[in-house]
């Protein structure tokens, strides 16, 4: 899968977990909010930096954002 | 710590573990040199794209690159 697909997706089910909605969650990740659904759609590679603010919003490890359900993240 | 300088230790060391020269390593991952330089010494932010193409190159997952040392990276 696309990693910018993998990486969306596990930031859609992360963010939905919370139970905020897409908008309130990147107001609070001070991320614009076109930019955000861009994101969780797989359509934007967002840098390492925009991965920090995502995970720390989230409260998880930047790692985790890019979890495979085929491969734990902790495995090479 | 940065977490261009935490992603930039993670590549390193693990590229070392590879017995690759930087240079080599580069090649190998279809990074230009001077960008690869750059990441290593957490200069650069790279996008999730680039994030996959170092982690193929090193037999990783993605998340892996973004391990810490004092939080594993499958913890949140």
């Amino acid at each position: 899968m696309d990693i910018r697909l993998r990486f969306g997706r596990n930031v859609k089910a992360l963010r939905k977990a919370t139970g905020l909605s897409q908008d309130e969650f990147a107001d609070r990740a001070s991320i614009h909010r076109t930019y955000m659904s861009g994101i969780e759609r797989g359509k934007r590679a967002p840098t390492i930096i925009v991965v920090e603010q995502l995970a720390l919003a989230l409260g998880v490890q930047p790692g985790a954002l890019f979890a495979d359900d085929n491969s734990p993240p902790d495995q090479a």
